[in-house]
Formats: structure tokens, sequence, C-alpha cells
């Protein structure tokens, strides 16, 4: 390679919020592919939330990163060389590896794309793993039935734009919240959502001239004072899609939620016959990739399918981009371009 | 009739634990079974932590009992008369209404019960509404499969007998919770669970002890401390059978569970993809009780199925029963001899 890798490592382990000092930056001499190994050469690095927890040794449905490791991600670039007779030079691939220019990967992970059929970097948004999170988890889990109100928190991010766009599709009522007008703007003019709820205003309020008749279903990508304003308001026989809940990446990490603050008596969940069911899209999504990748591209050219994104300029900008992720501050799925 | 019938009303509705006068007896004459209707003569009166609801008029999934009104409830007894050809005086049945000597009943709502098979009581209990309970709970959602590890809270109780059983004969290794070292030695040596741990001695220690692997179905009959132990240690995939909450029922009777203590932070059911799902048996559960009696049947006659019933005699009694039992002092099915 006439370039050197760039890799952005986890130096330590963040206490609360990150910080840029968690992060260290090194060049170092690109990996050789091994036996059916694909050397890719990332155009784009998709940043996420669910990263937070893998910079977090507490018990979780992954292993940490180890420290001094580079961070793990998922790219979207090019084959640069391939000892995987299915890639070739110049493919275009989804799936390369970590917070880094050039990963050595099983081509058994990549996923041949199509710019054609979509851009680049949408590969790693609505139809890369957010978009297949927001399809298995309404199929498996919401199952929105035409006529039904479902709210959909974080709704103009990575994964909340294309759940609320799917109950949209499905027939449902959708209504959105998000953080200030700007957001609160795009899905309701862009996504087609039927409101959208500032959850810096009067969120409880907000929520019962919306939906007077209660949410059946709930997309709950954030915890907090979110979740417990729409707790009360779920239908019998409301389900609770347990995405993520960024609210408290930061202070509980950890799958026992150490230093959480309570969540919401469950007697409602006996009465009203609630289903609260979390889920990780790498148990059981990826297998039905090829299903969503149908629909998703279906819906696309029908132009009923939008998506935002937040492209942040150059690898070395990764760390700061991230620990905004976590307060809010991106507008749209969060990739970085990789320089 | 010769004989009067005897009621117990509401008085009033209950604020926190109901005390005596919050019931009223009387003495009225019995009913006329109307066309399709079938009189029946109480033996037996099921006492059951639901009716707790029923004495407030907080949301719920059912109507409250109104002032004034019998209390709810099921009886099994004789038919004396009958407009339903389905039903002939003599007939013994599950499925009478309300806490009465006498009720008119639609013969749709009746079981046609046989003493040979089991004993008149036990159609309330094993046999009725919370053996089917347990059935349909285990069925939908604890959906328990061999070598896993279940913990049944109220394991002497009306549903948690059964459900423990249940969950031994599916090949689980069943731990039940009980109060008092009476009930624990009931559930281990009689109903032949693994083991029984005393809620009253230290719970967090006493399942670290029986369930070093932790839980993967959790049945929920209780709440409050014990339900906060259990949370934490829930595997990966665990599901919680959201049965009754009976620690608060005096405190927070509606769906809305206002005034409520807080429950667990929701983060681990994202992370361990947990799945917590509430159920009331009346609304799937009836359609199937020919197969739960026939697998039921079953159990009992190959002697894998123990049962306990706490019998309370006389209808005038049965205000101070089930004050007992929301105080968890009954030690077994309920159940009052109407006399």
């Amino acid at each position: 390679m006439a370039e050197t890798n760039l890799q952005v490592l986890l130096r330590r382990r963040p206490v609360g919020a990150p910080t840029p000092e968690d992060f260290e930056i090194v060049e170092t001499p690109p990996p050789a592919p091994g036996e059916g190994e694909v050397l890719v050469r990332a155009r784009y690095l998709s940043l996420d939330p669910y990263m937070r927890g893998r910079m977090s040794d507490a018990p979780s449905y992954a292993k940490p990163v180890a420290i001094g490791a580079v961070m793990e991600g998922r790219t979207a670039g090019e084959v640069v060389a391939s000892r995987d007779p299915r890639f070739k030079p110049g493919d275009l691939v989804a799936g390369g590896y970590g917070w880094q220019r050039y990963s050595a990967v099983s081509g058994e992970r990549l996923i041949k794309v199509d710019e054609a059929e979509a851009p680049l970097s949408a590969w790693l948004g609505v139809l890369g793993m957010p978009g297949l999170t927001a399809w298995v988890g309404l199929e498996d889990i919401g199952q929105p039935k035409p006529g039904e109100t479902v709210v959909v928190s974080a709704a103009s991010g990575a994964v909340g734009q294309v759940a609320g766009q799917i109950a949209r599709i499905r027939g449902c009522k959708v209504i959105g919240i998000a953080g200030g007008p700007a957001k609160c703007d795009f899905v309701v003019r862009e996504l087609g959502l039927d409101a959208c709820l500032d959850h810096r205003g009067d969120l409880p309020a907000q929520l019962d001239a919306a939906c007077p008749e209660g949410i059946d279903v709930y997309w709950e990508n954030v915890g907090g004072p979110v979740q417990a304003a729409v707790f009360p308001r779920l239908r019998d026989f409301a389900r609770m899609v347990m995405c993520g809940m960024i609210a408290q990446y930061n202070e509980a990490p950890g799958a026992d939620a150490a230093g959480a603050p309570p969540g919401p008596n469950l007697g409602p969940v006996v009465r009203k016959r609630l289903r609260i069911q979390g889920f990780i899209v790498s148990d059981t999504g990826w297998p039905r990739y090829p299903r969503f990748r149908a629909e998703m591209l279906g819906w696309m050219r029908e132009g009923r399918m939008k998506w935002r994104e937040d492209v942040v300029e150059g690898l070395r900008n990764a760390p700061a981009a991230f620990i905004g992720l976590l307060k809010g501050q991106n507008f749209g799925k969060l990739v970085v371009k990789v320089d």
C-alpha cells in the first residue's frame, strides 16, 4: 500500500461521557489480508450509540473493545485486495471493520453494494445496520397494525427515521419525538410523520394532545424522561420495542444498569397486557438482510423512504462526532467521510 | 326455593387494604333463571387476588363492581334449575357467579365438572381459572425449555403451585419463592420443586446460591422487593411472565399504578433482550380450556400434579379470608365452602 493506515484506538475506558483523551489516533501500516479475507479501504465509517457500550467493560451482549485496540465500527468502501474469490479490487462493499482507513475482514461479513441503487454512505444507514434494526424490531416486536398509533423517539436519528417511515407505510398514525424545532420540522415535512413533539417542551401535555387515544407501539431509543412520559400513555396490548436508551449510556453502560435511575412501576404491564421487549439486530437480523434490502430499495424507488445524513469530514474528527452523538448533537444518521 | 340467597356486597370502595366494613352481607330471595340461564347453588367460592382490582374504580381491564352489587367471583356447585337444555338439576358445574349462595348465569359460562375426576373445589383451582392461568402464561410467554431455570413467586399459591409444577414437568430447574418455612417446605416436599426461598430472608443472596447461572423465566405474582431481587438476575433472553403484583394491589390497584413505587431501570431489557409481558387469562385462555383440562387431568392421574387448598368455612367469613389473602395469610388455593 502506498498509503498508511489511520486508526482510532480506545486509549482508556471513559467514566461518564467520553472525552477526546479516551481515544488515540495512530498511523500504522495497512494490514495484509489472510486467506478468505478482503482488504477494504473505508470511504465512510458509521458512528452509532452502541459503541459507547463497547468502550465499557460492564457486562453486555458483546465483548468490550480492548484498551489499545481499534474502536469497533462498520465501514463502507472499496476493495483494494482480496483473498476471497467473491470479491475483486474496485468492488464496493459494506461491512469493513473499525474506526480506521484500512481493514482486513472475512469476506463472510461483507455485503456487495451498488451505488446505482443508493449512495455508498446509505449502505451504512437506511440500507445498513440502523435500517435493518428498524425493520427487524417492527417485524418481531412492534408489529404495527393499520390504524394503530406509533410513537418513535429520536425520530430524526439513524434508526428512528426508518422506524417512523416504515410504521407510516404500514398504515399507522406515527408521532415522532425529537430535540428542537429543526429536527421536528424535518420529521414532519421530510419524513412525512403525522406530528413530531419536541422533548424539550412539556412532553406529557404534547403527547396527550397528539395521541388522545393512547399509544399502541412505542419505539424506545432514549429512555429517561421521554420513556417516563410515554409509559403511562400506552394502551392495552401495547408493545414497547426496546432498541436503546441512549439517555443513560454514559451513566450506566452495563447490562445491570448499576447507577441508573429507577424505571416505571410494572403494575400496568399486567393490567394493560403490555409487552416490553429488547432486541439486538445482530442476533437474528442479518439472515433477513436480503428480504429487508429488497423491500427497502422498493420503498426508495417509490420515493416513500427518505433519509438524512450528518456527514463529518475526516477520521480524526470521529471522536468529537461520537461524543456529540451521545448528546444528541447530530442531525440524521452520523457518518464519517474517511480521508 | 326453600332457602334464601346469601350475598356479600361491595359496600364501599376500600382505601388501601380492604376492611370488613367495606363489605355488606345480606339475605335476599334467590334469583329466577332467565331464558338460557341456569340457577347454580354454590358449594365453593374461589377467592383470588384480582378481586381487589374490582373493588376499585381505577382504570383496569374489567369494570369495577358497582357499590351495592354482589362481589365478583367464580363458584362451583350444583344446578338447581335450568333453562338451558344442556344442564339439568343435579349437574355439577363450575362458573357460577359472585360471592353468593345462588346465582343465575348463562349456560355459556358454565363448565360441567366430574367429581370422579377431581373434587368439586379443585375445579376452581388447579382445574379452574388459576390453573388455566399458569398453563396459558407459560405457553404464551414463559415458554420454558428443558434445562432452563425458572423462578416462581408466591409458589405455594393458587397459580404459583401450578406454574412451578408445569415448569418441572417441562424439564426445567424450578426455584420457588414463598413466605415462611411451612410454605417453603410444602413447595419442595409436596410440589417437588428444586428449592424454595423464603422472601423474609436475604432473597438476593438466596437467589445467588440457588441459581448461580441466572434465571431464564420469572413467574411474577408479587412485585415489590421480590421483583427487585429477581430482575438483575435475569439471563440473556429471559422472559418475565407478568401475572400479578399482589404486593401493591392495596396501594395502587389501577392500571396507571398511581402512587406505586418505581420499578427497575429498563436498560437491561435492551442489552439482555428481555421480554416482560403481562396477560389476563380471560383474554384468550378459555377457548383453550379443553386442551388444558385434558393435559392437567393426565398429570393428575399420573400423580405429577399436586395441589393444596385453604378452605374457609362459611360465606360470612369470605371478607376476612379475602383480606388475609392480600396479606399472604392463606396457604394454598383459597376457597370458601359455601353454607
